[in-house]
């Protein structure tokens, strides 16, 4: 099972624009679906911001804030959208400019030619069935009965228990530990330090002790996750903890035991999710927001950043604040709050003006009946 | 001091169906204190949820929510409390049936099956006490004057450094750093990707820069921890930073340098204590809660999530917010932070009532007193 | 390129007293820059807390609010500032005490005596230049064409990308993963488990799916930073992640790609920077504080812990609250958010005497006008 790391020359950084003249921009129209205006010069290496680009990038323009610079860039052309401004420069125009970064982004992006093969400084266990293209580097522990697919990359210093299964070209970087019994789809990536499958936060009092619940649950990635940098997503109880396909998590996000987080849904850094929660698709939860355990979050719902979710929340709901309300609300008691010392003013004169009024009255009563007291 | 790792095969995470045909009824009665009510079937060879478990294994009805699915489940018998609903199937009745779930959970448990000694591919300092039946897996680094008593087990990826000492039957999982002079007590569960005895984080200030105090302090945590993934625990800057018997942290928990945590206190996920704060025993520390340096949580304090804790709290308190107040208080507040839009509009109507009343009566004594301007 | 791993007896973690017999006070003095008052008696061999110090040692006196402890200390000589009570120990007066502490306990604190050289269980890319006083331990991985200067050293389990380049003296702590591409400066601290390089969180929509975005950009760390324990560090998409000379992190800190934090800032525990923000020099970010994407922080900004930064805050404001606002008016108005209650039953009250005073007059003005409807 140990196979010798073969080493190639790796071009992991090195800029494309060594390797090739360049493309036609009608190359890159073909690739975003885009149309030219304007001149189209010369060959295009590689893309940059509008700010930073020069002679042979292309750059785009997506936030309209920086329209102003469109003039200035120094790129030989720049993607945009419709409703762009008039520039003497050549344009791609398309309907959505920031895939269109994301695409030709993408195209010209160096790829790591990772040597392929197991490192003979790589130990793996008893009855694994790796692919033959996988690369495994130095100090990854691989455990027994894993299951590599075609494609995967396994940086140095990860660890794989027992029975772990990866899904096809996904890459594990360093350092990261994944818990036995742990199935990881296809073109997963997992970012360093992160741990997937540690024990749920499981215990039952006995007087002040508490007793560990054993975790035997085991925790599911579907294929096109991305999770972030030291995360932690525990294994369940009982049954799994499933992060379902499309889902990319930022950095230092927490997913308890038998949690469910649905298709395509975005979890910004230090969000926390408690046991049992169910997270629907296309949820975006901002960074710092915290959900109660055993409740749902429904399909489409967006929480703002540092919101505590402590109840379920219906479908297409936007929401802030602890507890979380609607997000409109939301900003008008925030506002409110800081205008809380003049309200306290407003119900203190008002105070004097009714005691006045009271007075005035009460003299206005007592000099009507007559009263001497 | 470099032992063979000797394989076995190992049975972690098979299920435990595979090597018994289960026990009766009755030997998880006399595990868990309870008593049987309804025929006494057949055996026993596992558990699992109300909904997952089937015919030879027992589940358990803790939450009443789920009663109405104990006539449905088709395990063969359900751990109950002695308030559970009446029902066909043979139960095992019990104070506290969570507790039992947890004691019979743990006795299905598979038993991962390490192999035993140092492995070729570990690397030993000098002058180290190994007990003969350790785990030390590949990758594991120790320092010099280590001590490691029997059937510690090291995870592949581990770093103990110079004088590290960890009692008996402790886990120390993938990944985790664990730095020079921490001690750590028996039967203590340590999860991947943590750190324990990095540096406090101590400047004093020299004019725009700050000068590193050294930390020279160290960590200690007592029997029964279980410390969560990717948590810090930072060493003491003099003296040590203290994690008593029995206390329980969630995945990534920040500890300061000198912090006290007592006995059995839990920190769910995501907590923070700042430095020299000292956490009473049996306290419960909610997600997301920071507390404050230099303060004292008392004992048996419950904090809600995501609360400031920026004073000390007597014992027995239960608090919640940013500062925390009693959790009767912020209920009623945070009620009140909703309705703010409302409370503004009853002043504004107040006001112009008030006005009103005003004019009237101005109007009224002028007209008594035949005022002409 | 693959050196053995010379082994020395270490002396990390010895005490130093064992080293030396000690210095006479006006040493100490000398290094701080203090005059001695009182009887300057034996030698000083180490520095400890007023309450742990005993004979030989110093102590210090920082916080007033311990002065009743000065005459009980057991140490040897106090560093106390001009203001301190009058006492019978040889003190050492200085400006800044805490200050002279640090330089003080640098002055004990033991140094790691590291071995030098890469060890043969650590694995070297190719093209690589290290110094030949670095120390390289056990199961580094090192990637190709990376630079180590003179006095770097790299614990167990730490990960290089291709190209790293590292300045002289940083010590970089077990399992960190620094990725391809980062460039950190000298005497650069890193502690346990963090993660620099990794990629940042950019998606663009490709209707319900996130395409994701390539971030080709770097981290860059200039001199004297120090990181600490599983700190999440991203690179940019395009250009650089920037944190400059003298910034101390705490742990568990995210900083997101392409954002700047400028010199000498502190970033407490758990704090979260968005992308793009802009941290300015010598600001201080409290615990679990948030910044939004694409703002800036003034220079000399100090946020309270737990606050939510939305927007620009210009240079030298202290804020609070989430959202920030002057930390005067936080104060005043998260007092305000516990007198809700009693705000509320101010406006129930004022009500009635309003609709009272209504009453009373629409009386008086029907008795007037003699009506009798």
């Amino acid at each position: 099972m140990k196979v010798k790391l073969r080493k190639k020359k790796s071009k992991f950084m090195k800029p494309p624009s060594a390797k090739s003249p360049g493309v036609p921009l009608s190359r890159l129209a073909e690739i975003v679906g885009g149309e030219i205006r304007g001149p189209s010069g010369g060959l295009i290496s590689g893309i940059n911001s509008l700010r930073e680009a020069g002679p042979g990038e292309i750059t785009f323009l997506v936030n309209t804030r920086y329209a102003p610079e469109l003039e200035k860039t120094r790129a030989s052309a720049v993607i945009v959208g419709p409703q762009a401004p008039e520039t003497s420069k050549p344009v791609l125009i398309t309907a959505n400019p920031y895939l269109a970064y994301a695409r030709v982004a993408t195209f010209f992006a160096p790829q790591p030619d990772h040597p392929r093969g197991v490192s003979a400084l790589a130990q793996v266990g008893e009855d694994c069935r790796l692919a033959p293209d996988v690369t495994v580097y130095p100090f990854v522990f691989i455990g027994n009965r894993v299951t590599l697919a075609e494609g995967v990359c396994l940086y140095p210093g990860v660890y794989l228990g027992d029975q772990v299964r990866i899904g096809s070209d996904s890459i594990i970087y360093p350092n990261v530990s994944i818990l036995a019994g742990t199935v990881i789809g296809s073109r997963v990536i997992i970012h360093s330090g992160t741990v997937i499958g540690s024990d749920g936060y499981g215990f039952a009092r006995d007087g002040e002790r508490h007793i560990k619940i054993p975790q035997v649950g085991t925790v599911q990635i579907d294929d096109d996750c991305e999770i972030g940098a030291n995360n932690t997503i525990d294994r369940a109880a009982l049954g799994r903890t499933w992060i379902q396909s499309g889902v990319k998590t930022d950095n230092l996000v927490h997913i308890a035991h038998n949690v469910v987080v649905g298709e395509n849904s975005l979890l910004i850094a230090q969000v926390g999710i408690s046991g049992s929660a169910v997270i629907g698709r296309n949820v975006i939860l901002a960074g710092q927001a915290g959900v109660a355990g055993h409740i749902t979050v429904g399909d489409g719902v967006m929480v703002g950043g540092k919101s505590g979710v402590a109840k379920s929340i219906p479908p297409g709901q936007i929401v802030s604040g602890n507890p979380t309300m609607p997000h409109q609300t939301y900003l008008r008691t925030r506002m409110l709050i800081q205008r809380l010392p003049e309200m306290q003013q407003q119900i203190r004169a008002m105070e004097d003006r009714i005691r006045f009024l009271e007075a005035l009255i009460e003299k206005g009563r007592s000099a009507h009946h007559g009263d001497q007291s």
